[in-house]
């Protein structure tokens, strides 16, 4: 098949015309397919089930230095569990706080913090006449959703292969005190399943910001997401890296097992300097006595250690890695060479990410609602849900079972070309 | 005995001498008992072990309408955890968001949200010149924490046998519009154990603040933490005192099941008019994704339903209600007519609270941790730790073993012997 652009009017109208039958054809099977949010699916879940049984009624429920999980106390976490999720984040037990279930909680509770008291002394910034942050794009909805609720105001800087684009980062932290943060997914990024280059790394520890509060919002929530474990990238630790630069309480690092075990049932933790966490435990210490140790021990001793996690997340790989292989398969089969819309095949994640041609991203995601297939929204991946460009498109292929995902490919591809024709054809 | 300021010089020297020697004889035991906190015994915990296998690798893991709470979703909770909890709290379920595990949690994030959003749609209060709170006293140390962590100039209002004094809250909340809320446990309050008169709600749920925005934070730590089911007292509901008053915004209810199950390992959740319920279930979608919705299921498959819950809260009362007796017990035979202190015999909640004669409290506290005893720190029931009469001490029962209440009791009406004599002496 040739390029769309190439073609005649005549021949992308004798086209469209075949494609819309193909299309009203699914469209009158009345199918209702999701593929909008990044959610394992009942097989991946089934994966953690024994978890369920690591505690019971005739369990000692004490840690390992003693604390009684059943009762109040250690408000940074028992020590097991700092210890492994310091190694699934690559950060001394000392130096993590284990809270409750959701990283994104601790984020906006950072974030919340940082406006209410400030950063290790400085000025709260709810007392600022601005506040500012980096967001790379596209992105995470949820993490500008927390800092546009601040009222913070939010600059897209773009994505390249190796991460945000660090001329961009660099040129605005150290000219512009107004800038507080930056949000990353360093590792299979949302969406586009970037892993930062150590470059990238690097270049991040040894920035000179004007604020000293700034801060890099470092969620590493994919870390140990592979879909290839024989070939898994290396992702250079930002804490170490920024303590070598001399910068050592310029980064938080946070993760979660969302995704390892149960969504909104699992462990988040923080990792971040010496200081950072001595100053964020005092904090917390009025926010809460402690967070739930029962389902840390749980986690522990389901898990056991580092390899415990790696087995189960190849078990995860085993699952999640045909789905992604399946659309990849459906969007190169079917959408290669045609010039209208481009993608990335991640190593690992949630998230394939989809750039179709200007303008059309909108059109496309409508589109594909009219036949039944959820997409996350248009836009979504950009702050205030704008794309400038509108052609990003998340496409989540882990939830649907793989029928339905197969399913719910065609729609999207077909999709897509009968809105690109459109475009070209307004053109012609 | 006769009461000590009736005594000449030499009996109180000749009495304290005798005391002495028995101090020093117990001090040599080298004891290390703590009557510090407020926290369920081990035996108390042991009750809800049950619990650890209402969920289990072979249980769907499904609420009532289906939702898997396995993964994502159901942010206000699960809707038998919402059932359950208002039961408990004497709500309608519509008008409950479920959380983690934390009502303490919930207040602060409650505080930190009108800091820095307002409260449906007031100014936010991190930009307001003053903002201040009305703290019934004695009362909970780490509520005051909170208020004062975010600046917040704290009011002492006098607690009566009735509740706080509402002469003066309804004068301070009418005049001055900075008052922005007030702390208040209206069952078995911490420390006194008192229960809020049904004029108190009613006169609660009648104010007229000057804030629009002024706020009842309501927090029912207790309110299934009867020591005698037998006879126990009705608090009248706030929420729905305050809508027929025609102030159905002006409370937040809060409670959890820190003490009925693990604290730490509950749940907790909130209670509000419908406006509040959705304004705060907005803001709370910018925060997290979900809470633990396998733990709320888990509360809820042990307890069943209200008549579980009381069932359950009767062995807990078993338990406890003789550990409160014995303290009391001690307290009446060797300070009763002494005229050094007074204390009330509580109906229920966990602490006991004490009086001791003008500037005694501190050196009582610091003569018992002397012999071996932990209570909590004098002042601790005051904001900013500041006993303008230095005579409140808060007692908690429930932890220690009978055995060790019984040591730790004996030590402490010993230190306040030793303490009064010697303040009485300094104006003999």
């Amino acid at each position: 098949m040739k390029p769309y652009s190439d073609m005649t009017k005549e021949e992308l109208l004798s086209l469209k015309e075949q494609l819309s039958a193909e299309y009203d054809a699914i469209k009158a099977q009345g199918l209702s397919l999701d593929m909008s949010r990044g959610k394992p699916s009942a097989e991946q879940l089934a994966l953690s089930m024994g978890m369920m049984d690591t505690l019971s009624s005739s369990s000692i429920l004490k840690s390992e230095d003693g604390t009684d999980c059943r009762s109040y106390g250690a408000l940074d976490g028992i020590s097991e569990a700092k210890t492994f999720m310091g190694a699934m984040m690559d950060a001394p037990a000392d130096q993590i706080i284990v809270y409750g279930t959701s990283s994104l909680n601790i984020m906006y509770d950072t974030v919340s913090r940082s406006m209410t008291h400030g950063v290790l002394g400085s000025t709260p910034w709810a007392k600022l006449d601005k506040v500012k942050w980096l967001c790379p794009v596209p992105g995470y909805d949820r993490h500008f959703s927390i800092t546009e609720f601040f009222g913070i105001e939010l600059i897209n800087v773009p994505m390249t292969p190796e991460g945000p684009d660090m001329d961009i980062v660099e040129k605005l932290v150290s000219e512009d005190d107004a800038i507080k943060g930056i949000w990353c997914v360093p590792m299979y990024s949302n969406p586009q399943g970037v892993v930062y280059s150590d470059e990238t790394v690097k270049r991040f520890a040894a920035l000179k910001p004007a604020a000293a509060d700034f801060r890099i919002y470092w969620d590493n929530a994919y870390c140990v997401h592979h879909l290839y474990f024989d070939d898994k990238p290396v992702l250079l630790d930002i804490l170490s890296e920024c303590e070598k630069a001399g910068n050592p309480d310029m980064v938080y690092k946070f993760g979660s097992t969302s995704k390892v075990t149960f969504p909104g049932a699992g462990i988040a933790a923080m990792a971040a300097s010496k200081a950072n966490i001595a100053e964020i435990k005092k904090q917390l210490s009025m926010q809460t006595i402690c967070h739930d140790k029962l389902n840390q021990l749980r986690h522990v001793r389901f898990f056991k250690d580092l390899d415990g996690l790696m087995a189960h997340m190849k078990k995860h790989a085993d699952i999640v890695r045909p789905k992604f292989e399946a659309v990849l398969d459906v969007l190169e089969k079917e959408l290669g060479g045609l010039g209208i819309g481009s993608w990335i095949a991640p190593k690992g994640g949630y998230f394939i990410s989809f750039d179709s041609m200007p303008d059309c991203a909108k059109a496309i995601v409508a589109k594909t609602k009219e036949a039944g297939v959820i997409m996350t929204g248009a836009g979504a991946t950009f702050p205030y849900k704008k794309d400038p460009k509108d052609s990003n498109i998340r496409i989540a292929p882990t939830f649907p079972s793989s029928e339905d995902l197969s399913k719910a490919a065609a729609i999207f591809v077909l999709s897509v070309k009968l809105v690109s024709i459109d475009k070209i054809l307004e053109s012609k």
